[in-house]
């Protein structure tokens, strides 16, 4: 997407590869939104490095990053003896698993470009083949988040005020994003209309992430505690929720996502407001029995315990805000029921939240590969 | 309430007064919850300075604090022509009143002096009943609070857990308070309970202040994001949910507090968990037709987009976390419908919410003075 640095507009991808150095390039997403850079990773273990420790976040990008990251640990092999390169592949693909252990999506990314590696011959052709399907993985990512776009885009009409949970911007996927993807798409199709951003407290990605997006974009927009959407909706403030997912239980239709989800999901349904996630078809998981066999993370209580900034100076810091001591419980995600979902946008089209199941064969359903 | 200072446990009010010196004696909350410190206002411009500079804030506080001013304003005139002593008393409330524009506490609170004093003859005389009419009015905001616990105290069972949003504790009132008197007098009671405190942004006071009173009584208490909520009723986790309130409407039931609670009320509705609202009887305004008529206040956007705390070295600092060119939506306060609310406990008893004007007698209505 665009951004702005230094009065002149350029377009970016969160992700990309530049072939010539075999070097894994990132928007640094821990300087954001105060500093924007991007920086180059130069070999896979800087890469699994910078998913360890969060230069890119995200369903979407870690996985693009994973699979670019793989393709340059291959590309990196020197020598055309395909045993090694096997053992060598091993260990690339172990040490960019290892960067996120609890994340199934560089898992997912990776198994795609390994997969479509054993078709070659030589180390060679490996090589090559292992470029192609990460490039090709990143397309398809962008490719589903425009498709989201498309058929989100005309829930998004004139003048209508959105309110959206957290980061699930182009920031987490390669480019377009799920949840901003059908407001990007408005845009493009001339609509104006104002979005109110969630701090999404206690890691606030939607006061610094969604928010910086917006701006970019040229998107009207306000940040809002997370306190404020239940009286902004009383007051017939809000006409649209649109949020992302970490992971749609398909036999269900229960979806979890970011802390604070669900209470907005309540809140809709109350002033019966729509509801929307927007998500790709990999966030669909047809294992589970149910969303409570979603393990749900007890994250660091230092996040709720303080908040990080920026001071007067420009320096990051991190405030202790609550009383020294005391405790704190800091759950990271929540489940929302399907029936306090209006519409699953996914890039196949808007899919009752009821009925994943029984659509499951347009959603990429297989029995063989349950798994995604 | 007890405060332990270097191991020591001692006795503190929010607000009191030292005849000896003619002085106001605060607790400063701006200090809070990072330092424990009692300031003396040596004359009624520093206690007018204190309620403006917000070292005390809270209903029942500032009341306090502004009844104790005026006496004190009074106490230091020197002579004893009764219409320049007049005059001086004129002055002294006046700015008093504007310390804090918006609040209604200070002005009821120096009315009630006011009309004490008139039936003192001399100079000399109205000041001591200045004095006297000062110490009842914050005597009185203690029993009250204590009557508000004794009604509360049997809802908390033993083992409960309970949720708090924002601090109505015992520093926005002389003692005690009212969302927290109910815990005071079950825990003096012996039994055991564990109380969340949503840390209520953007100032989050349930962070720094509840949880502070709370860890010096040595109730279990633990600070959760405001977004926590709905995630730890779906699972069972909360059993009861015990606020404070700005302003509750006689007429209709409806109730304004810190934003943010009305979506608690909604989400305990949806789980089926009480709700209850703490309040003097001072807090219902029977003028008003409608919640529509509260104003609700729009606060600095600077409190949405960063947050204050202290840093390492404990210095308080600000830190800014939102896009630095974004803006914020701050509304201050939010209203709850009276079918949300389970009940309102107060000094009179435990009402119900929509049987607030059949019960007015009951709770201190009289129809020449509406406005309390």
């Amino acid at each position: 997407m665009k951004v702005t640095i230094r009065g002149r507009s350029k377009h970016f991808r969160t992700v990309t590869f530049d072939p010539r150095v075999n070097a894994v390039r990132l928007i640094d997403q821990r300087l954001l939104p105060h500093r924007f850079r991007v920086v180059s990773m130069g070999d896979y273990r800087q890469t699994a490095r910078a998913i360890r420790d969060m230069v890119v976040r995200g369903a979407g990008a870690i996985g693009a990053t994973a699979a670019f990251g793989l393709a340059q640990g291959a590309r990196g092999f020197r020598g055309n003896d395909p045993v090694r390169f096997r053992r060598h592949v091993d260990l690339v693909y172990r040490e960019l698993a290892s960067a996120r252990p609890t994340a199934i999506d560089p898992i997912h990314a990776m198994e795609q470009v390994r997969v479509r590696m054993r078709a070659g011959r030589s180390v060679l052709e490996r090589q090559a083949l292992a470029m192609a399907a990460a490039t090709a993985f990143a397309e398809e990512d962008v490719a589903h988040c425009e498709a989201i776009g498309c058929h989100g885009a005309p829930l998004i009409r004139e003048g209508m005020r959105i309110l959206t949970h957290c980061n699930a911007g182009w920031l987490a996927f390669v480019d377009m994003g799920s949840a901003t993807a059908p407001l990007y798409a408005a845009q493009q199709q001339g609509r104006k209309f104002h979005v109110f951003c969630d701090e999404t407290r206690p890691r606030c990605q939607g006061a610094s992430l969604t928010a910086w997006e917006l701006r970019q974009q040229g998107i009207a927009h306000e940040v809002v505690a997370d306190n404020a959407a239940g009286h902004l909706m009383q007051r017939g403030e809000i006409d649209l929720v649109i949020v992302g997912s970490d992971r749609v239980v398909g036999r269900t239709g229960e979806m979890a996502n970011k802390i604070g989800t669900y209470t907005k999901a309540v809140l809709a349904h109350r002033h019966r407001i729509p509801f929307y996630v927007a998500i790709p078809l990999s966030t669909i998981d047809w294992r589970l029995d149910s969303g409570r066999s979603i393990p749900i993370e007890e994250r660091a209580e230092e996040e709720v315990l303080g908040a990080w900034g920026v001071d007067a100076r420009g320096r990051r810091r991190y405030v202790r805000i609550a009383d020294p001591g005391s405790h704190a419980r800091n759950p990271g995600f929540d489940v929302t029921p399907p029936d306090l979902i209006t519409g699953l946008i996914t890039p196949a089209g808007i899919f009752s939240a009821t009925d994943l199941w029984r659509c499951r064969e347009a959603l990429g359903y297989s029995p063989r590969r349950t798994g995604q």
